[in-house]
């Protein structure tokens, strides 16, 4: 007999039938079978409805548990179980999930987080800063060269933007030569401790070739798209890497930007994040050009930090159009234990300037 | 130089900021950069805007233009420049994709597509039978014993659940084995040519191992799920395997579910599943368990079906509470380029008797 995973979802629509609906949930997200049909074998495999609250004339809140064999400490089958059918059917959002001590140990986490980035980048209490390199069309030896002035500054990680691939105008073994070099070549000078971090944008079947170029030429840290490659590849990458992994939310957006559907921000770029071994999750910040809210950027702080099982908090990374104007009052919000990305703005004016008064601004907290 | 690729995106919202916001749309895809900030030399890979229109008070419609290097033929990065960042945009759908020949030269496509799905099932002309191999919770010799029935009766394709993974029920190894072994017999005792088609739903890590596994077991195709894996790794499998790919939409419908944002149904789960390897694409009809209307069914029978270059043609597969009496509106739906997929209701009653209805029915069309 095994424990439960547990799972809360918002229904919208007539709550008198919210409850009829969170019994199909229990079905459909896990034996998917008409349920006077199935074999009685079959029984210990089902969801199982815990309770339905109804919150307002058109939301309810159903809670429930689903045998954590189902899912068998697998994340592909987790997911599946959590929200694949279910991401089909109108008005039903997964907001929370507790996943039981048997699932947790089967998932390694973050192998850093934020005491292990800490340490890495000699940085115990501050918070972190971040840049992106870009923008593509550059060639390598500009990239690398913005990168070494980013690290001079004292820029403690320079990742690429996730849409640096394998283009013509830096290729990917040359471009990660080059910045890896610049980076450790500004670090020699500086003493400092900033990382590069190239994006994982990869075909499959170049992944593991292109992962050992990058770490042998130096990269530390990786920039993963789970909304590309699934949090599976992520996963799979960071228990295997011996340097960080920076979560990006490209092509996750769909999850999250339809109020009654989807997965709640906290859950996707907080918890699953997590989850599946980021040692950063990076999301648009409130008041940028995209448009989540406060509150939904606060759930994906909660949701990177608050206690589970024995996986590592880790680093909210707030960006998306940011300044430096905006960075004392992000670190109000975060507080201490948040990554600032500032990407095309610190390019406004004096690049190197920019990126040494960013630092200053946190030293001088 | 090299080509456009072209993509047409939805705008909701104002009309009067429509294209100042689908100019923005070209930057966040490709250099995400502040254009009046961006080097003279990064201009060879920013999108350009071709048109907008209107097309109602909250409605436009952008036609943007990426240069094809932008992706470089990857299809991670061609996911990216078409909807990474915008899909953390609010009301921005993407509509429509035109790949430039030298990109749609980087996919192979689905290996056997209508005409190759209807050689290997010996079907030259009929629409095709599939059903689910379920519920969870069997064991692997109770599930075996279905697959043989299904096979028996004539149904082409007896396809996992696609939450069949590797659960103590019915473990992996134990149960491909014996639904292909079970497959195998009801073959050779009618002359059929059935195909047994275990799920994708694995750790990274166990791939290729698994793959071998059931490749040498006897399994006619896979089940893959690209909204769980990517559809990156889709394409690398079914590039590889000697067998057809079938295509199950869980976790997808995120990007469906809200009027303004998402992908449309056709290019999502029709153009995006075929460029990516699948040959047959599954997908809840209309009318079912999910909220699919005939129009969106319509779209993606298109997307399966339209002429892209050097891609074979693949099967829409509706179902998802789909039941005999449905089936003959569907051909007529669908036309005989169809594959059917009838799963929980074939049991409902004599399950042999009703599979061999469901065959009958086809062959007296």
């Amino acid at each position: 007999m095994s424990s439960d995973i547990r799972a809360t979802y918002e229904i919208s629509g007539e709550v008198a039938r919210a409850k009829e609906r969170a019994l199909s949930l229990a079905v459909e997200q896990t034996h998917e079978f008409p349920p006077e049909l199935a074999p009685v074998a079959a029984g210990g495999a089902v969801g199982r409805v815990l309770g339905v609250e109804v919150q307002g004339p058109e939301l309810a809140r159903a809670e429930l548990a689903y045998p954590a064999d189902v899912a068998g400490g697998e994340l592909p089958q987790l997911l599946v179980v959590l929200f694949g059918n279910c991401s089909l059917l109108p008005g039903v959002r997964l907001v929370g999930v507790e996943l039981p001590p048997e699932t947790l140990a089967a998932f390694r986490g973050p192998r850093f987080g934020v005491a292990g980035l800490r340490g890495l980048l000699a940085a115990p209490t501050r918070p972190l800063l971040a840049t992106a390199l870009k923008p593509i069309g550059l060639d390598a030896r500009s990239l690398a060269s913005i990168a070494y002035e980013f690290a001079i500054a004292g820029i403690d990680v320079i990742k690429e933007d996730q849409s640096l691939a394998n283009q013509r105008w830096a290729p990917f073994e040359e471009r990660v030569r080059l910045c890896a070099d610049a980076v450790r070549r500004a670090n020699d000078e500086t003493g400092g401790h900033a990382v590069y971090v190239p994006a994982l944008n990869f075909p499959v079947d170049l992944l593991e070739a292109r992962i050992s170029i990058a770490l042998e030429a130096g990269a530390g840290g990786f920039l993963a798209l789970p909304g590309v490659t699934g949090f599976e590849l992520m996963r799979k990458i960071a228990g295997e890497v011996p340097v960080p992994i920076f979560a990006h939310p490209t092509l996750l957006g769909s999850f999250l930007s339809s109020p009654g559907t989807g997965i709640s921000h906290g859950l996707l770029l907080g918890e699953l994040m997590r989850l599946a071994g980021a040692d950063a999750s990076i999301f648009p910040n409130h008041g940028g050009r995209f448009a989540f809210s406060a509150e939904q950027c606060l759930e994906i702080s909660e949701g990177c930090r608050r206690p589970i099982g024995p996986l590592a908090p880790i680093f909210p990374a707030p960006g998306g159009g940011m300044s430096l104007a905006r960075a004392p009052e992000m670190i109000e919000f975060y507080g201490p234990d948040v990554m600032l990305l500032i990407g095309g703005e610190l390019h406004r004016g004096d690049r190197t300037r920019n990126a040494a008064r960013f630092r200053e601004l946190v030293d001088g907290l």
